[in-house]
């Protein structure tokens, strides 16, 4: 395989976006990072989305995008794994190139949840849990995390505030990210007196839906480096999988497909967890990013709420993760998350990432999670 | 890129599977491959499917399937492209292993259909056309085929009778297949008098939804080399789009995207059209069947119909298309057509197609299509 890296970069605003259908978002991050590559095409195009079947009507986003960005007649396929669609687009992307196949792709994660009343997004979120052993019962996604999290402080001792610093950082970096949902800060007191949604789940642990997009060119290397542009390499890809459905688990308070996926990135970079200078973390919950830290080798299990409480997760700590803002303030399209974090990974490595700036950021991953754990796809980029 | 072999193929019957839920009839098909592969089991698996959103409330199937077939932990993803969604997993599959990054891949297309209300499927359906400028408008997918046959038997001269004899192959072929949603002949006079659907497609006209799944195991071509076992190679795999919106296109009545991938294959494989032996077709309605022939190469523009009335299309002319039913009688459930196609040319290269076995048959090719023309996945397998 070929040594394949990110040549653009592009993104929406997570928002409301009701002036704007599917395509057109989809279309706004793909032009943004052809023209950041300095292209105006690439030979494929992939699409990570979850659910624009059912919030837009409108499968078959492949040659829809495709069309729309001027690349009719291209090879164009979505992909789809819940919330770890974005990443999986990425991923096939990555090995279209590496095979040889293509010479140049571009992936974009899509997805529009506003334009749809909420309980119809709330089921159709549930479609990402195991319809017949836990949707059907009447779980939301929300619901099943507020176990995971409920068993996890019973398991351990952590108090709900513990959780509190996850939220305030992210919130405290979303105000620097101008394409965030939520750009604002804050504090301990009102994360304590928030709105419960499912308990211990209140309104500050859970991330925001909303509409966004966005995409990166990727290419070959060596094209890179013979551009004179930063040559920033995939370094890593891995992914895994485990059970949907939570109670088939051997250890529900554990990430194993993170786990797995995160080692074998960490042997494809030759890296150890202490070599990540930046870490975008599926914090759709509070919970998931204690978790992501415990599985990646960040915290010892049970821990991981240690690293935020002692500042290791701020954009000068041990371990920065959110450091636009995560899935908490940033937002959560679903299907567009994983090629947010990939993207703000990049502008990271870049030394684009202004106020929230990690300092000589060379090597960065980032983690993608579909379902409450069940399908989790990790990349770790690095600077040359 | 490393050659890639078909090591095992696998299917359920086409049927109304009322008592197996999605994840079962997956699971069928992935384990019968896997068996006929001699495997326990693959390094990764990917799943091609358009609908399960909607018919079966399930997303994320890559990870559910994964765990049902006992291969919790592997890398699993759903590929969708409409109707193309089976050949876009197979070829995701093909460059998996292609690229190196996978030493096997197991590829299973699934569509459960027939739990739903037919109107909810209808509307399934019409995600797959222009949701803003066609669906929209009311129009289903039967009548964006419609208006395509009018006007090509306006332009052409060719009355409706003419299109018989593709429901008349499909049918005297499904007859001998075990695996077949429609197992019965049909005649010319029953062709005639068939109910209208969308006028000038009547029943006759269109191929049946069905639940159904078929699977395939696909390794580096040396490691079947050294196995004994019949070296079936994928010797062009290519792939193209086109706009989704049937007034969008130069021609309403060329696909061009099917154009665009045949020239890929046969350019990949070193192959012209008079050297396919067997070709699956996407006959979703005889009017496609037609226009993908010319597409192809086989026939003129506009003389589609003629080959099928010279009888150049049975298991023993010039082009045999639907030898084991094709979806006109096989079934169309949609998101697993396209690993039916290929599961069958497989038979055919194998010699193991029975009664409708195309004599000699030593290069195969199963062309899969998304929309009504807008994702056109084309794969050529030959006997080594």
């Amino acid at each position: 395989m070929r040594e394949v890296a990110v040549l653009g970069i592009g993104q929406t605003s997570v928002d409301e976006h009701w002036d704007k259908s599917i395509r057109m978002l989809a279309g706004e991050a793909v032009l943004a990072a052809l023209q950041d590559a300095g292209r105006d095409t690439a030979d494929v195009l992939y699409v990570g989305n979850m659910m624009s079947g059912n919030a837009s009507r409108q499968q078959h986003l492949g040659a829809m995008v495709a069309d729309w960005v001027g690349m009719r007649y291209c090879e164009a396929f979505k992909l789809e794994s819940a919330c770890g669609s974005g990443a999986a687009a990425f991923r096939a992307g990555m090995m279209a190139v590496a095979s040889g196949e293509v010479e140049s792709a571009v992936v974009v994660g899509v997805e529009k949840m506003t334009d749809s009343p909420g309980s119809e997004m709330t089921a159709a979120l549930a479609t990402a849990a195991d319809a017949d052993w836990e949707a059907d019962m009447g779980v939301s996604f929300v619901a099943l995390n507020a176990l995971i999290m409920q068993r996890y402080m019973h398991e351990y001792g952590w108090k709900h505030a513990d959780f509190a610093a996850f939220s305030i950082n992210a919130h405290a970096n979303a105000v620097h990210n101008p394409f965030a949902r939520l750009q604002d800060a804050v504090t301990e007191a009102e994360y304590a007196r928030a709105h419960m949604i499912a308990d211990p789940i209140n309104l500050l642990d859970a991330s925001p839906m909303g509409d966004g997009a966005a995409a990166a060119v990727l290419v070959p290397a060596r094209t890179v480096r013979s551009s004179g542009k930063p040559v920033i390499k995939i370094a890593g890809s891995g992914s895994a999988t485990d059970t949907i459905a939570i109670h088939s688990r051997r250890d529900a308070l554990w990430l194993s497909a993170a786990e797995r996926s995160a080692r074998q990135v960490y042997q494809q970079a030759g890296v150890e967890p202490q070599d990540i200078d930046v870490f975008e973390a599926h914090d759709a919950f509070t919970i998931m990013a204690a978790l992501s830290l415990e599985a990646c080798g960040f915290a010892e299990r049970g821990q991981g709420p240690r690293l935020a409480l002692d500042g290791e997760i701020l954009p000068s700590g041990r371990v920065p993760i959110a450091t636009r803002g995560g899935l908490k303030a940033r937002g959560h399209p679903v299907g567009a998350t994983g090629m947010y974090q990939l993207v703000e990974v990049v502008q990271q490595l870049r030394g684009e990432a202004g106020s929230t700036q990690v300092d000589g950021a060379r090597v960065g991953m980032a983690q993608n999670i579909g379902g409450s754990g069940s399908n989790i796809v990790t990349h770790i980029l690095r600077t040359e």
